[in-house]
């Protein structure tokens, strides 16, 4: 059962592929902002590996790399301080191994063919000299071993590890309940807030286990994920936008577009953490160290972009990005055919609203230990 | 100029993806019917590479891996008896480390949904100690470095070398012209035949040169690839097919559905070689030493896979087949509306005609040596 439901999970749990209207490539601002937002931490993690011995290839790998503008995003800019540094020192440059990872269910197919344009902006930025660069794809989940041991010098994931292995088990076999809710909120049980708890630590804990085994010695890793700044897990700042999303399903129940068991069974397999709890994780592996840890902080309206629109505009782009993520995950239990009316209550349900919170992230730096 | 067609040969070569009626996954039986021919020679370069020291993960490569049930026959097979011969001497089985290669326009996609089920039959027929297995998808060229040197222990590649990286420049900036025909045929021009003959060499060589780089001393190579027995390069054997789909291509020219530039200027980016062009190949690389080369020969109706039907019948089989090779690659140039007219002309072609002749293709395992 609990292998089932895994693997269930495994397989929707990807952006909207494709590149059209509704797309995650289409839909992505936030997650664009949230990179440019950790280059500096990223890198000062890049130099400090460019202070030691680099090998002739260096590996990197993207975890979680998704589909549209964000994929290359990270690695060019990786590879392409790796390159500058070296000439700046006088050293020759190595070549790169990029190891793209996500879900089976990612959309590889498209982000191979913008391969061919990745490749020459590589060269037009750095020179004809740039490379070798490899890419690779890496399907499957970061919870399982994606590489042989000690292959990597560079890891990064952005936007992914607040995704769960699995809803919490206590939900699945239905020990606990979750009415009307599909994530924590102000009114959830401590049982509820401990399953979620337990289950990102565990998930937590084995990426930790399985990146120790596959980093060099020396190697660095940088990670952002969806967190919190406060030790309350049910605080508006992690919960509101999961609540107004219920609240979007609840209504397309009282409409009768969905059966309340549907509504009720489904669980958001996400869990976004106090910073404290990754320094406690990272602390308790004991493979890596830490060399930085930030807080960004992105405004409420960062899914358009920084712009400044109006309450409905926002609402609407906001929703918007929520079903580029979210529709796969969401139409795999209640229908595809509910996911236009879905997210067009979603967005009159915040436009109508007036909170706002901003959307928090961590980012951790991070050298795995000889 | 060249840079430009050699891009376009790389985005068009590809078979026909997912698992529809016409697909190259429902429509591979002659490539699968060469792939279990080759497995005597194929096991004996595996058990070869058994009786020196494995690394803790043996590295695979499948170079033009496609889409279908062809994709994991041949890597699934080499770890096989891999673990099996490990177990048999009592020694401690690898881990594998198996890289699926194709153009980026082959469908990837497909490939990964299939992954779940390939790493169950794994453990299946193995037993659940199998593994760890690690399956990263390189999409690109084999005429282009794909891997950091020296990372492969063994290279298979099946049914994909006779595909050239680009139609031959002579043809292409029409120093020579090919008028009705797209590949050689009993009248072709000496010019014509060279052109094809160099275009092969020069691919070949750099093919060799780049896995020579790619490939550990003492790493194994098994290759398969449609061929010659005769020095003859237009003799029937290896012409017939392509004289009878220019033919079909001929008569939507006389039917106006195709303007007769079109066809003229379309030449198939293929070539297959005579068997001592192989050696003579290899032995002016000088970096592998050939253990062992087999002639393969499957008879007319092997699209049937090997069932005896009527004429009608197996011309339905041969046009079908031909269509989920080579559809994207004339799909492109002629545009995709004439597809079903052309292959139900070229089925009418082969099902009016009495000629037949047998497949013949050329299966050599080497090794790279020290």
């Amino acid at each position: 059962m609990k292998k089932k439901e895994s693997m269930g999970v495994q397989q929707v749990i990807c952006m909207k592929g494709g590149v059209g209207e509704g797309s995650y490539a289409r839909n992505s601002k936030s997650q664009a902002a949230l990179l440019s937002k950790s280059m500096p931490l990223l890198e000062q993690a890049v130099l400090d590996l460019c202070c030691t011995t680099l090998p002739e290839s260096v590996a990197i790998a993207d975890l979680g790399c998704s589909s549209g503008p964000n994929t290359f995003f990270a690695v060019s800019e990786i590879m392409t301080i790796i390159y500058r540094r070296c000439r700046q020192l006088g050293r020759s440059p190595p070549g790169f191994w990029v190891f793209l990872n996500d879900l089976p269910g990612n959309d590889f197919n498209a982000v191979f063919k913008s391969l061919p344009t990745f490749h020459e902006k590589m060269k037009e930025e750095n020179g004809q000299e740039f490379g070798p660069c490899h890419v690779a794809a890496v399907p499957g989940s970061f919870y399982h071993k994606l590489f042989p041991s000690r292959r990597l010098h560079f890891v990064h994931s952005s936007c992914s590890l607040h995704w769960l292995s699995q809803v919490p088990p206590e939900l699945l076999n239905k020990q606990i309940t979750n009415k009307g809710k599909i994530y924590l909120s102000k009114t959830s049980s401590p049982a509820l807030i401990d399953a979620y708890a337990s289950q990102f630590q565990r998930d937590f804990s084995l990426f930790l286990k399985l990146r120790s085994e596959e980093t060099v010695p020396g190697g660095r890793m940088v990670l952002s994920l969806m967190a919190r700044r406060t030790p309350d897990p049910v605080s508006d700042e992690s919960c509101l936008l999961w609540d107004l999303l219920a609240q979007a399903l609840q209504g397309l129940v009282s409409e009768g577009l969905i059966a309340e068991e549907k509504l009720d069974s489904y669980n958001a397999p996400y869990y976004q953490p106090y910073t404290e709890d990754l320094e406690t994780g990272i602390e308790n592996d004991g493979s890596f160290s830490i060399n930085g840890l930030e807080i960004m902080v992105l405004p409420w309206d960062s899914a358009s972009g920084g712009q400044n629109y109006d309450r409905p505009t926002t609402a609407q782009k906001i929703a918007k990005s929520m079903k580029a993520v979210q529709e796969p995950m969401l139409a795999s239990h209640f229908g595809a055919e509910i996911m236009d009316p879905l997210f067009k209550r979603l967005m009159e349900i915040i436009a109508a609203d007036t909170r706002e919170v901003e959307h928090v992230s961590v980012l951790v730096s991070m050298t795995r230990k000889a």
